[in-house]
C-alpha cells in the first residue's frame, strides 16, 4: 500500500473520514484493513490512521495480521449477540469515538450501514470518484511483483492446457480413440468427425479448465471462472464454454487467477487452433496480433486509456471490422473495452476504453484486442503489462502461437 | 426457486418492487435473477415478474440462460459508455417503465444506487428484515439435491485429506523419510520430533489443503479457503492453518465448496489426530461428539435454531466448559454459534445461535459444535442436514473417529 498517496487522496476529501463494511471479499477492505476476514467488519481511515472493528472470533487475529493503527472488538462497545440496531448503534459509537461527525463510503458500499449510521447523526458521503480505487490503480513494486508471480502460475496453467489440446487425437483422422483398444474405438465412432480426443474420449471445455484449474493449485493459485471456449461458444466473450472441442476452429482460453497467498491477481488470454484455421480465423488472428501490438506500443505514462484503446481499434477498422465507435450497435466485431486495470480486483481502475484517462506509473492493466462472430467464432490475445517511468514492462512471457 | 415463497414475501413489503444490483457474487442475485453476470446488474422484481437490465455483452447470454421473464440491455436505453450519472438515468427509467414508484433492497446493496434512485424520486427502502434471504433459506427438493451432491465431492475430499494424514510417517519415530533414501533421513534429522512427514518432507497445512483443493475440482467443486490446523492454530476458529502438522495433537478440517455448475455449497468439518492423543484432547473430541448428537437430535421443525445451539451448550456447561451463554467474554471453550444456513452463501439464513427463530422444513443447516483453547488446540464436528416435515435428514456420510 502507498500510504503517502492514500493519505493525499482520501485527505482530499470533504469528510472526516472513510469508511468500509466489507468482508475479505472486498478489494477496498483487504487494501485498507490488509487483513482477510470472512465476515463483514468495518474499517475507518481518519486522521492518517487506520481503525478496525472486529467481532470477538476474529480479534486474535485482527490484532497480529491485520495493517491497522488500531484493532478494536464488539465487546469493546459491549455488543454481545444483540439485534441489528444494536449493530448499528455500535457502529455509530465507533465512528464518533474517533471524533469522526462525516465519512466517506465507496458506491458499492451497503445502503443499510449508510442510512443507519445517517438516522445516528453521521453525515455519509458516497464516494462518486471512487478515490480508494484510484489509490489502489497505482501499485507499488511489492504489488507489481505479486502479480507477476501469479502471472508464472497463470503461464504454467496455460502451458498445460496447450499441452492438452496440442496431444488430442482428432476423431476421423484415423488416429483418435486408445492406441489399438476397442474402447477407444468406440468412442471415436460414437462422436462427430473433427471432435478433439483424450484416451478415445472427447475432450471438453471442461475438461481443459480442470487441468488448468488444478495446475493453478499446485501453484498457489486459485480460479473457478476459467474460459475454454471454441467455436461459436467463443464468439460470445463472457461465455465459459462447454462440451466436446473441434479441431481446425479457434478455442479461446482466458485464465485470471488468484494467487491465495497475496490475493493479488494475473490475467491472459491465448487463442489456439488445433489443425488448421480456415483463412478467415487465420486472418482474424493475425489481425488481432497486430491489434494488441499496436496497443502495446500505445502503453506509456501520460497516454490516455482511450488513445490504447484507439490504437486497437483502429487496426480492426483499417480493416473493415466493426467496432463501438463505429457502431455502438454491433453484436459483431470487436465488442468490448481494450482492457482493465487488476490487481486485489481483477478488474479495477484505471481502463483502456472511450473516455478512460490518464495512464501513470504502476498501473497494472490487461491489454485484450479480440474479434467475435457467430459464424467465425472467437479470437482474443491478452497480455498484462505495468506502467513504467518511460513506457512499460510486459508481465507476461508466454509465447503468441495460433496452430498447436 | 420456490416462485410462491417469493410473491408472498416480497409481496408482503410496503414498496412496488425489490431492486438488485449486483453481480454473481451476490447469492441473492444468482437466485432471483438465475444468471452468472461477473459484472454488477440489475434485477427488479414488481408485480410478480422478474426484469433484467445487463450490458450489451450480456444480453445473449442472459436471454438464453435467466430465470426472468424480461431481459432488457442498456442500448434499450439508448446508454452506451457514459458516464455515471447517465448509467443512474437509465437505472431510474428501468424502474419508473415498469410503473415501480419505490423499490425495497437488501441492507447490502450499493450505497451509490440508492441514493442515485432516491435523487431521481424513486423512494429506497431498506429490506431491514431481509425477506429476500428467508424466501432462500427454505430449499426446494432440487436445491437440497445440490447441496447433496456437493457434500458428496466434499467427502471425496474429506477422505483425500484423511488418507494423507493416516499414511504420514512422524519423525523420531524411526519409520521416518523415505525408505533407505539418505534425503528423506536427511530431511527427518531436520524437524522436530514428531512432525508428520510425507516422502520425508514435512507435512503441512498447505499441502492437505491442495490435496483437498485438487480433488474438489476433479468431482466439479471449488474453493479456496480450506481449513487444515493443527495445534495451536487450531485454537483460532477462523485460522486456515499453516505450516508442518504434528502427530499426537487434533488437526481440524473444515471444507466448504461450491459445485461449479450449481453454485450451491457443501460444508463438513472432521477432526483427526495422527497417533495418541492427549486425555484432555480426548475428553475434548467426545464432548463434541456428543454435543454434535443432542443438536443434531434438537433439529425438526418448529424447534427454535437458539434450541439446537442450547442442546450443544448444555453438554459443554454441564463438562465445566464455558460457552458464550456462560461467558460472552470467553475466549476458549465452545466460542462460535452452533451452525448456519447454507444455500448458494456458505453463510446464510437461518442461524442455530442464541435469538435465532423457529426452524422450517427445506431449511439446510451445519451443525458443527467445537471446543478452543491454544493449551489443548481445537476440536470441531460438523454435519450438514435439511429440515424434513418430520424432523431432519444427515446430508452427511462420512464416519466420526479421531484417530487415524
Amino acid at each position: 500500500m502507498n500510504r503517502t498517496r492514500l493519505d493525499r487522496l482520501l485527505g482530499d476529501l470533504d469528510t472526516d473520514g472513510y469508511l468500509l463494511d466489507a468482508s475479505q471479499n472486498d478489494a477496498n477492505q483487504l487494501y485498507l484493513s490488509g487483513f482477510s476476514g470472512p465476515d463483514p467488519f468495518l474499517t475507518l481511515y481518519a486522521d492518517g490512521a487506520v481503525h478496525l472493528l472486529v467481532s470477538g472470533l476474529e480479534y486474535g487475529r485482527a490484532r497480529t495480521e491485520a495493517a491497522a493503527d488500531t484493532v478494536e472488538r464488539h465487546a469493546d462497545y459491549d455488543y454481545e449477540y444483540g439485534g441489528r440496531e444494536e449493530r448499528y448503534d455500535m457502529y455509530a459509537r465507533f465512528v464518533t469515538d474517533k471524533g469522526v461527525r462525516s465519512v466517506s463510503v465507496p458506491p458499492r458500499g451497503p445502503v443499510g450501514t449508510a442510512d443507519a449510521l445517517r438516522e445516528r447523526g453521521i453525515d455519509v458521503v458516497v464516494d462518486g470518484d471512487d478515490a480508494l480505487g484510484v489509490v489502489r490503480a497505482v501499485k507499488t513494486a511489492e504489488e507489481v511483483d505479486a502479480i507477476r508471480e501469479a502471472q508464472r502460475a497463470n503461464e504454467a496453467a496455460m502451458r498445460a492446457a496447450e499441452s492438452l489440446l496440442a496431444e488430442a487425437d482428432v476423431a476421423g483422422d484415423g488416429n483418435g480413440g486408445v492406441p489399438g483398444g476397442e474402447a477407444g474405438g468406440d468412442a471415436e465412432n460414437a462422436v462427430e468427425p473433427g471432435t478433439l480426443l483424450r484416451d478415445g474420449e472427447p475432450l471438453t471445455s471442461e475438461r481443459v479448465a480442470e487441468e488448468i484449474e488444478v495446475t493453478l493449485l499446485r501453484h498457489g493459485c486459485a480460479l473457478d471462472e476459467t474460459i475454454v471456449a471454441g467455436g461459436a461458444q467463443a464468439a460470445d466473450p463472457h461465455d465459459r464454454g462447454s462440451g466436446p472441442l473441434r479441431a481446425n476452429e479457434p478455442i479461446i482460453v482466458d485464465v485470471f487467477p488468484r494467487s491465495k497467498a497475496t490475493r493479488y491477481h494475473a490475467d491472459m488470454t491465448r487463442t489456439f487452433c488445433v489443425g488448421e484455421p480456415d483463412p478467415a480465423a487465420r486472418e482474424w488472428y493475425d489481425l488481432t496480433e497486430r491489434a494488441l501490438e499496436a496497443a502495446l506500443d500505445a502503453v506509456e505514462p501520460g497516454a490516455t486509456g482511450e488513445a490504447v484503446h484507439a490504437a486497437a481499434c483502429e487496426v480492426y477498422e483499417a480493416a473493415g471490422e466493426p467496432t463501438f465507435r463505429t457502431d455502438p450497435e454491433t453484436e459483431t466485431g470487436f465488442i468490448h473495452s481494450t482492457g482493465h486495470g487488476i490487481g486485489l480486483d481483477v478488474h479495477e481502475s484505471p481502463r483502456l476504453a472511450s473516455g478512460a484517462g490518464e495512464l501513470e506509473p504502476g498501473h497494472v492493466v490487461t491489454v485484450e484486442p479480440g474479434l467475435y462472430d457467430p459464424a467465425v467464432g472467437g479470437v482474443r490475445l491478452e497480455d498484462l503489462v505495468v506502467v513504467t517511468e518511460d513506457g512499460h514492462e510486459n508481465l507476461t512471457e508466454y509465447p503468441i502461437e495460433f496452430v498447436v
